[in-house]
């Protein structure tokens, strides 16, 4: 029967029909914020604009940008401050009549690259999205580790230093707050203040840093070094902690390619403390892109139906 | 049928046979190093000392200070030399003709805590052996986390800083190197050597300084306090990232109570970055003191057979 998938992200709407061969029928996407209607509404009509005339729906499955608890409540939600303890899975239930399934969207972008993407085959994998901040998701011996409270797997929320820059969610020294997009601009914003020269001018973004350190901008490639030893002292715990077979780097700084990956494997190989770690790792950029979520959704309905 | 546990320590080597109803029939210990008689020898020689004469035995199944290779290896372990990437299943198996089961001490600790001590019921918890060094294992949705090689769960093994004291890997700040008793007894010194107060005097272990800890001596005292903040800050990354129901504190320097874990406690109450992840934890002392690993050993084997 068709499942069907949703991805809802900070900017964007994303629903996905697929049919029972796991076939994408049709996809549709929305901004998730508009000048009228809540984002709980928009995400209802797009339900309801997506929804199959002829065949019937078997389940809703959801990415969500947020912790899930096992009741199907979104604690919060970056960018949908209406989401404060919020119960998605029940309100898509009884708008709909079908059977909800939720999850971190990071988790179920884990799911999707294990099943269909980077990870395929392996027993153990990690995943890093690494966008306007870092989310996680963990497959540790074939399952997702979503820990008791649906909390787990919050890989940017790992202290990396005892004080440091204050992440997102408050703390200091928090892999988020020195590798994330948003910390890569607003390192290098800090260091141009304090008069360092580069050539990057007016706001700036981790995309435009890319660009800056490829045309050979000092500052701007300091800015990947920095943040790619950073992922890989943290990537040195993770393995030390979980030994996996792959792990997968997504999101939009990913994309930053050698900047990134370079420092990378060079911290990575220095902090491990056993080579064997890396005997037969590998470390990969994520393979499905954008649709990492939406077929996780997917590969969760198939596991949970 | 009968199992044979062995629990391979650094000081102490101790063999137990549990009949089929897990009852304990018999217990043997002797020190790990002699004048004479290779580690090996030794164990070969416990083996055959408590091996029934009347009923068979199923399976031997050990605790084994150091990582194990799926293929039954020992890569390294710390005081006993003779091993560098040993095959001690297979020796075992050849000298005694039955089953070989080996894990690593601190896992078998963790399952043993789970099955029979203070872990028991749940589906995620985590366990930290605190001694001369920093051990841990992972129950993953009831499950012993191991990872791809057998290296997982090296709790003691995460960086807590970008630099810091040498952990005894050689890498630099790892929660080991803060926290383990000989990393309490390495930071006393160096205080009492650049001329700290303090009424300890000669060698030091963390044993020592516990107890002139509670006689009120203050280098003692923040000596607890700086370990337990590090092991605070440590766990509140190790509850992001698996969100477990219990966690279990275990090895000699846990003993020291609240010494330790009411700084703990308050930095974990400080570092994490959603309450929830408080909500239904439990923090607790170990219950099965030196037997988690044996009993561990017989979990093993009632898994794996």
């Amino acid at each position: 029967m068709t499942i069907l998938c949703l991805d809802i992200g900070g900017t964007q709407l994303r629903a996905a029909l697929f049919d029972r061969n796991d076939r994408l029928l049709q996809q549709k996407r929305i901004p998730t914020l508009a000048h009228e209607g809540r984002v709980t509404q928009r995400i209802f009509d797009l339900v309801a604009d997506i929804w199959p005339s002829h065949a019937p729906v078997e389940a809703i499955s959801a990415a969500v940008p947020g912790p899930i608890t096992p009741a199907g409540r979104i604690l919060s939600a970056p960018n949908v401050p209406e989401w404060q303890d919020f119960p998605l899975q029940e309100s898509l239930q009884k708008r709909f009549g079908v059977p909800v399934l939720l999850a971190n969207d990071a988790n179920l972008a884990a799911l999707g690259e294990w099943q269909y993407g980077a990870g395929q085959g392996c027993r153990n994998m990690l995943y890093l999205t690494i966008s306007t901040g870092i989310g996680g998701g963990i497959i540790c011996d074939g399952q997702l580790l979503t820990g008791s409270e649906g909390l787990g797997a919050e890989l940017g929320h790992v202290p990396v230093s005892t004080e440091g820059p204050r992440c997102s969610c408050g703390q200091p020294g928090h892999l988020e707050a020195y590798a994330s997009g948003t910390a890569i601009a607003a390192w290098v914003r800090e260091q141009r203040a304090a008069g360092r020269a580069t050539a990057l001018t007016g706001p700036l973004d981790a995309r435009g840093i890319a660009e800056a350190a490829r045309r050979g901008d000092p500052l701007a490639r300091e800015a990947y070094e920095r943040a790619g030893f950073y992922l890989g002292l943290a990537l040195s715990g993770f393995l030390h902690v979980f030994n996996p077979r792959v792990v997968v780097l997504g999101g939009g700084v990913s994309q930053s390619g050698d900047l990134l990956f370079v420092p990378l494997r060079a911290t990575l190989a220095q902090r491990l403390f056993r080579p064997a770690y890396l005997h037969t790792l590998r470390l990969m950029p994520g393979q499905l892109g954008d649709n990492a979520g939406l077929l996780g959704a997917l590969v969760l309905a198939r596991q949970r139906l």
